[in-house]
């Protein structure tokens, strides 16, 4: 790619990310009367539930903080973003101390799951929010609940288990979300047990999810890595791979470009774009098995709006880093298709939820899993990876002249 | 339909039953080395994971003796009934007295849930075994634990909670799978519990879920049966509510056609295929929003192959018992549909997963939730009322001469 096309890839990610997403859901979004966001939503924007999806609101916080973060003040975001840290703060702790994972619009607790993704996206709204506010206290919080997820993480048994403990399994998405979650810690307020934290998470993936033989992101291995050879164990998660891969990458980047981390980016996205993009019809696929054979879930062929997000992002992160025309041409793919099959030009913001042959399958914008995170976030982070790259050639040819 | 059509499609339920479902199930799955069956395979009858979902254990020896009840003594059937008898009695209660969901093919524990389905299919599998068989000790755990259903029935403390009490709910899953599990016990064995209890369920479903002002028949509900204005409260399941229907017909006709339940069948039957038939593509939707907003599940508009066993079911069941032809009509439709996209001419059995427009979305015959159940069970009770129908039409016909 040129710096012509660079430059109006940069510009195009800006242009949709302040004018396109974050008008879609603010200012409406933001609950002045109860605290925290309305996010579940329609393709018009119409409200489908006033329930609170506890991850949505932390990631929700992120988003509007971040914003502030990189475009600089702005009253609505900033306050915005402090009424989703207040409002995790006072309703989305359980008793226990376990955050909730579903509550209603008022705070009360409908659901709690076997797992601390809400701990994580709290932490990263922490964070994020503590930088844009220099409130100390948030960050004080980023930092208690950082410490909570490394004790989640390293003690299985502190919450109930799903499984019998007959077939030990690690998924990859602990040590991904935990990575992500201390580079963000990180980067935003600065914190001494993330390098070390990060180091260890990324031996842990290499080591046991990486399969260079069958070239393959396993999404989850049995304790000592091997594959377990049943349909859970099989199966594989594109999109959730390739995600991991650009954590990689950009932890390679923030290590003045370290080429074994590069190395080792590049090929997590290179098996996984095998296996993940359809060829027939395009897109990312949502589950493969890794011998091909039938997976459990039903949507497995479905195309999802946040895997391409996060192929967009390792795409285009694998191409500057690399100068390798592959992932400039593979970022054209995935950006083409996204772009064509679930941006909604009417209304703005992407649809969710695509068939497999790219037809729509729902209309929903917002709803329990779904909110302003990967699609702003993809915007965001592509906006600034080019922003930087352009600056550093501008300087470069500065210099050169 | 006229004598010549009902008895050529009872002739083809039967041969279909024995000649195309079972033999793709049996013996091959019956697994004699550990006990249970090998029933998770492709479509070409490939095992695809050697682990037992015991829900299936169950239903598969329901199957099992279902045939011998109702075809005569085979011993294939009947040892292969008693060897997922014996192991569900081995390897699939925890030392709690909880039942397992999942086991390994040795019959150790991966995981249990929070509900008691492994249960009722275990109460149905060893009443219908025990009339086949007449050991008494299966007639005995089968009335032994049709008591421990009905006490996590009326009891829901008993098993951990998987959301708050900040919004109670109630589901017709309870009141349908207690009201057919009774019916099972109750047409085998016998039990005098089940007709007071079945009666006490029925009045729930027509109380609490079945709404005429709007037509529709909810999946769940609040305490006092009114609406839950949230995504899951509105969510519907057609082909879930059309087997309700077909549990109460079959209801009516025990109780020599009551007419308030052939008039409550067939109306749940109505409002359901108003809101389930894909009037575009044809076949069953999975999931409905009663206000037709999104759902959240991601394959609600993909095709099962169970909601159109339940519809088959129901329509023919209330065309026998009304003789009203709109119900033949449906049923000729349903069937259609079914036999042309499910059924695997080349492999026998049907697929499991179609996509909207009715291409197959993934080969699985058999995985945690399909297996030899929800089409044997219908070529089996569409046989049997078609059968009983025209007896009686005959004897009908010998008086009359």
């Amino acid at each position: 790619m040129n710096i012509q096309r660079l430059t109006s890839l940069r510009d195009f990610y800006k242009k949709q990310l302040l004018e396109d997403t974050i008008p879609f859901w603010f200012p409406r979004s933001i609950d002045w009367e109860y605290g925290g966001y309305l996010l579940m939503r329609d393709q018009d924007g119409s409200l489908i539930d006033d329930d609170k999806a506890v991850w949505i609101q932390g990631r929700a916080a992120w988003t509007l903080s971040t914003l502030v973060n990189t475009f600089g003040k702005n009253e609505m975001w900033l306050n915005g973003a402090k009424n989703g840290i207040d409002f995790l703060n006072k309703h989305c702790f359980d008793t226990d101390g376990q955050m909730f994972f579903h509550v209603t619009r008022q705070g009360e607790g409908i659901r709690k799951r076997r797992y601390y993704f809400s701990e994580t996206f709290a932490v990263i709204a922490h964070a994020a929010y503590a930088k844009a506010s220099g409130d100390e206290s948030a960050a004080q919080k980023a930092r208690e609940l950082f410490g909570k997820c490394l004790q989640y993480a390293t003690n299985p048994t502190l919450l109930p288990a799903k499984f019998t403990n007959t077939r030990p399994t690690r998924a990859i998405g602990v040590p991904m979300i935990m990575m992500n979650t201390a580079q963000q810690l990180r980067e935003t307020i600065g914190d001494e047990r993330c390098d070390v934290w990060i180091e260890t998470w990324i031996q842990e993936i290499e080591q046991y999810f990486v399969k260079d033989d069958i070239r393959c992101v396993m999404e989850s291995v049995a304790l000592d890595g091997s594959i377990i050879e049943h349909i859970d164990g099989r199966t594989l998660n594109p999109g959730h791979a390739i995600e991991g891969a650009w954590f990689i990458l950009h932890e390679a980047r923030y290590r003045n470009n370290d080429p074994h981390l590069i190395e080792l980016g590049c090929k997590m996205l290179d098996y996984m774009w095998e296996r993940g993009w359809d060829k027939e019809h395009g897109g990312i696929l949502y589950f493969r098995d890794v011998y091909d054979k039938p997976v459990q879930e039903y949507w497995q062929d479905m195309k999802f709006w946040w895997p391409h997000n996060e192929t967009i992002i390792a795409t285009l992160l694998a191409y500057l880093m690399t100068g390798n025309e592959k992932y400039a041409q593979w970022h054209q793919m995935v950006h083409n298709y996204a772009y064509q099959h679930f941006h909604d030009p009417i209304n703005g913001e992407w649809f969710g939820y695509l068939h497999r042959d790219g037809s729509l399958a729902q209309t929903a914008k917002g709803n329990l899993f779904k909110g302003p995170f990967h699609l702003p976030r993809q915007e965001w982070y592509c906006y600034k990876i080019l922003n930087d790259f352009l600056e550093k050639e501008n300087k470069t040819s500065a210099v050169d002249f």
